[in-house]
């Protein structure tokens, strides 16, 4: 029923779920500068920490303390860096 | 660097890290009602869904829709009821 989901040699981790037929994820960015590419849109909330994350075709870094929240197109990618170890919620839209 | 945690046969899992020397996990309790005890005092935040839980030596159980939280004493225990899958941050104080 839950997955786990490991990339970056471990350096991103989350858990995978489902409810209401909607995927999501719970995980945690230790620090360091990542790539995601996206195939369905992406909601990314921070719930601990803060994550600063700049979308592919943008110049613009942005930050995003707990509590706060960014959209992903899909089939488009961001770009994360996390100074200290970060958890969000992934949703995919 | 981050850690795995996998408990009542993959039912609940979580990401561990530390931050400022703090450790916490991000986590997924699957449906289901399940018992944890604690070693250090916990702090249990709801960040997607929502959880029943009761302390242990209380007969109350309280609804903590996502966005709430609340705490769990040291050398105790909690009981948590999930309906639908639910996503959590656990600070250890």
């Amino acid at each position: 029923m839950l997955s786990h989901n490991t990339y970056f040699e471990g350096a991103v981790q989350s858990i995978g779920f489902t409810r209401n037929g909607r995927k999501a994820t719970v995980g945690v960015i230790a620090p360091g500068e990542f790539r995601f590419g996206t195939d369905a849109p992406e909601r990314m909330t921070i719930v601990s920490g803060a994550l600063e994350a700049r979308l592919d075709g943008s110049e613009v870094w942005r930050s995003y303390p707990a509590g706060t929240s960014f959209e992903v197109p899909g089939k488009s990618a961001f770009f994360v860096k996390a100074t200290e170890p970060c958890g969000y919620v992934c949703e995919f839209l």
